[in-house]
This record gives structure tokens, sequence and C-alpha cells, in this order.
């Protein structure tokens, strides 16, 4: 696999956004006169809610597929995930013709189950523990050859995910900083790269659960710290840094922030109803920062990277449960 | 007032545009690869929910609006309405600078009260019916000598309106139909205008509740039937169509097509889901009379107006209500 064993270059983000440019909607970028004067500063979202599969992990997942040649691919792709990536890699996988095998734990949703079958993906089912998914995995890559492309530790998929970074600054100039959600880092390393390359003089903010803060906690202590089973309700993040994200996030981004489980879904109903966007908890997480820290943001041009807009429309967070 | 006395010409309605562009967001067409191939169709969705206050009818106000002269706005507007007209209105004269005097019943929502009052307008509440409305309006307007705005029997809100089919037809070619909801009017007979100005080929379609169906009625029997209390969750819907808007439809609509609640909050459902957009019920019955009658768009490229994104985030029809 050339170029993939190395932190992708400026060039590396280049060729994937080439490689990717007619398989993803390039997303707009969008501004709302109401939020910026809460918050006294110029925002400029970068709606990849409106990207294909409903997420930013389309491209990611995209360019380590066409990265890899016809006898890399004959036997197809392979991961585990629960959410996005899934049906990022069986959506891109049928794009190229080949087999996606896709391990989900058995409680997964029922959309999500069902968007992955739509794309053509196989799906084998296992325990809803980490333990099991990789397991069930590794003897699904035994018996069928196929390739893992992991959801965020590749440098495929790093590149990828920055080219939605890339995109936003070539629309939009003279950001003074970027903010970025932080899971497992594929989404925040692409942006921090290609925000080094292509403006360097923009800062990156990484945003993070308080209750998921082991990128918070690792990039300030310098030492890997994983998060023990963390309970937020943006699921997008709950997992943690990976070896080959941690490092390029430890060196490219500048500050890391965290916020609380109510300012999240503060952030995301103000978005949904001044914007008119729908928006996952995951995203909401990259402005609930900025009402939950004391952030000098006064005047500020600030890109906010929007991950997605997966939700279950019969399950959203502000409704009372009873 | 100049202009206001007969049916906006295809000048009247590029004037419209021009007095405008400055205070509206010129809004974005957005397609959908999902819905186009459910349908077998091209859709072309002109997103209205993006406009400012969140609706279309934010371009008739401030063409009425800024149309009359100083002297005419000396002592403000003014107008009755629980909705989108509202605070259209309220926004529009705080641009202009001018005072807006809106009649509210009682029983509107919170959150459209705290709209109006946000962008400055000055509330009257009255008893929840048509008749306490039209006679606060009355007074109202005799005891400050504010000029009356009409949501819609007004040829300046209607050219106003206009402006959204104006902007679909430059953006998208070749339009085989366009659709739009009827409520009152102002938008359907604004999209009928334009479409017949600036894209005489292309057919309009009126989309409309079927428990609503006033417009259905009047159109086929070609006598003016209005809605007796309409039950319909397109609470945009509601109204009958007006003396000025009558007659355009009449002389300028292909088709008048209507749909059950149901398909309504399914066609709501899928375009949430798919989209990622928020779109309320008034809007959703544009796409949702796709689902229902036999119409032959196969293969067709079909404007859809979305006229826009106002909704009770608390109170979404797909949820149970116990």
């Amino acid at each position: 696999m050339s170029n993939s064993i190395q932190i992708p270059d400026n060039f590396a983000i280049c060729q994937a956004a080439d490689r990717i440019t007619n398989y993803i909607n390039k997303t707009p970028v969008f501004t709302n006169s109401a939020i910026n004067k809460i918050l006294d500063a110029n925002l400029f979202f970068k709606c990849e809610n409106f990207q294909k599969v409903g997420a930013f992990k389309f491209r990611g997942a995209t360019n380590a597929v066409f990265s890899l040649n016809d006898s890399e691919l004959e036997f197809g792709v392979a991961t585990h995930s629960s959410g996005n990536h899934a049906q990022a890699l069986a959506l891109a996988a049928k794009n190229r013709g080949i087999k996606a095998n896709i391990v989900m734990p058995e409680d997964s949703s029922k959309v999500k189950i069902a968007a992955v079958k739509e794309y053509g993906g196989n799906i084998i089912f296992c325990k809803p523990t980490l333990a099991a998914r990789e397991e069930t995995l590794k003897t699904v890559i035994q018996e069928t050859n196929s390739v893992e492309i992991h959801p965020y530790d590749n440098y495929k998929i790093i590149a990828g995910q920055a080219t939605a970074t890339k995109e936003l600054i070539e629309e939009i100039d003279n950001l003074d900083i970027i903010i970025a959600p932080v899971g497992g880092g594929g989404l925040l390393s692409g942006t921090a790269l290609a925000t080094h390359y292509f403006s360097p003089k923009t800062k990156v903010y990484a945003a993070e659960p308080i209750t998921a803060n082991d990128a918070f906690l690792s990039f300030y202590s310098k030492k890997f710290i994983p998060s023990i089973n963390p309970q937020t309700i943006a699921d997008g993040l709950r997992t943690s840094l990976g070896e080959l994200t941690y490092p390029i996030i430890l060196q490219h981004v500048h500050e890391v922030f965290t916020c609380s489980e109510q300012k999240i879904i503060e952030a995301m109903k103000l978005v949904w109803e001044r914007m008119k966007i729908i928006i996952e908890p995951s995203s909401a997480v990259a402005l609930a920062i900025l009402f939950e820290n004391n952030i000098d943001i006064k005047g500020k041009r600030i890109g906010i990277i929007i991950s997605g807009g997966n939700v279950d429309l019969m399950d959203l967070p502000w409704m009372n449960k009873k």
C-alpha cells in the first residue's frame, strides 16, 4: 500500500481529494447570523452532515478503498463498526465494486443495520463488546482474506477525513480557529494536518465530551490515557485515540476543550432551531465547547466541522423521557 | 403605492428581487439521490427553510415594507398572524427602521411570540378566533395609523414570494414541473407568475392537504370555496385562498393535488432522515403529493419549493402521543 505507512503529507491529502472527488459531496459551508450574534464571533460550519451516508466518514472510507489496487481488493474489505464507518465502508466498497464485510454488534440500531444492507454490505453480527467485535473481525478476515479498513487508525482514512478541512480552507479564508470533535481522532488528526499544510496560521482546537475526555487527558499529560466505557450522548466520540492519530494530535492540535452533556444537547438544539439542519450530538460538541469554556473568540473567524447528521428521530435528547 | 394595484408583471418581480436582495438569504437548491431513486425523478429542493425567520414569508414582507415610501411608513405597519408572517413582518420592519404592530392570538406558541419580540415587533394579543384577530387589527390600525400588510392578499407580498421561484429557475434549467404548497396562496401565486414569465414551458402544481382542500375545490369547480376550520398538521396551509391570489392561481397553475396527513408526516420524516434538513409539515406537502397521486414524473426534473423550517422540536408528528 503505497503512501499508507507514513503520516500523510500535503501531497497525500491533495491526492486523496482528487481520488474521492467523483464519489463524495462537496459539502456547503453555512453561516448563521443568530448564532454569530450570541457568540460575538463569525462561525463557518462545514456541513458534513450533508455528506453521503450522512457523515464525514465516507471521505476516509472512499480514500482507503480506492487507494488499494485490484489485487489487494480481490477479497474485499472488512471492519467492525456499529456506526457511520460501517455505512461509509459499505458504500465505498459498493462504488468500487467489491465486497465489504461489516462486523456489527447485535444491538446496533435497526436504522444503521438497514443502511449497511442497503449499501450492499455483508453484515456479521457479534456480541456487543469490543472483545467480541475484534475477535469476530479477526475470524472474518482469516476466513475471507479481506483487507481490514480501520475506522480511524489508518493513514488513508486520516488523509480522506483531512479533505473536509481542505475544502473549508479553500472556501473560507483567514480562519483564526478550526474546531473538530474528537473520538478515535481520525477527523481531528486529518483536520490538524490539513490546517497545518494549507492554513498554518489557523489554530486547531479539539472538542470532547467531559465524560469521555481521554483526548483531553492524553493531550495535556502527554501520556496515552484511554477512556474506559465512557457514557456520553455523543456516541461517535466514545472511542479512545488510536496509535496513529494520537501523535498527530499531540503535534498539530493547539488545545483540547471539553463540555458537559447538557451543553451538547443545548448546542444541538440551537443548531436545529436556528440553522434548520440536522446534526448529531457528536457534531454539536464542536459548538458546545464555545459555550462552556473561556475561549477568546470575540470577532474571530471560526471553522466548525459538523461531523454528521445521523440521529434517531424517534429518540431526541431534549424530549422528556418518562 | 405604485405597482401594487395590479397583478405583478415580470418587471415587478425583477424589481422585488432587486429590492430585497440585500436583506434576504439567497437560499440553496438541494438534491438527494436517495429520494430521486425512490421516485425515479430528479428533484430540486429550493430551501426556503434556510431563509431568514425560517420561511419564504420574509421575501414578501421585505418587498412590501421596502416598497412603501417614508411618509406611508411614518406610523409603521400592522398585521395579524400567529405564524411565520408575524416574524417576517417584524424583522422586515426592523430592517426598515419602522414599527410593526403584530396582532397575535393569545394561544400562539411561546417560540413564535419570543421570535416576534426578538425582532422588535409590538405584539397585541387577542382571542384565538379569526373574528377577534380581524377586529383587533382594525382597532390597532385606527389607533396607530399603521399600514396593514396582509400575509398573502397583497400584490407586493406575491411579487416578493415569486422571487424564490425566480432564483430556482435561474439556477436549475429545464424544469418540467414546479410544486408549491398552497394555503392563502401567496407563495403559490408568486410561484405560478414567476414560472409563467421566466420558464413558461414548466408546469406548476399546487400541493394541499386533503383535509384543507379549498384550493383543490375552488380550482376545479372554478368557484371560490373556502375551508371551514380545517384540521391538518400543515398549520401554514389552513388558510383559504384570497381574493387576489385565487384568480392568479386559476389562470397560471396547471393542477392541484392533495394528500393525506399520513403521507405528509412520512414525507417530512423522509426529508429529515435523508436530506438532514428541518422542514415544516407545510413544506412536506409538496413532496407528499408525489407519493399519493398518479402523477407522471418518471425521469422528469421537478422543482419543490420548501416553504419553511419552523417546527416545535418538542412536539414532532412521528413521536408517539401517549
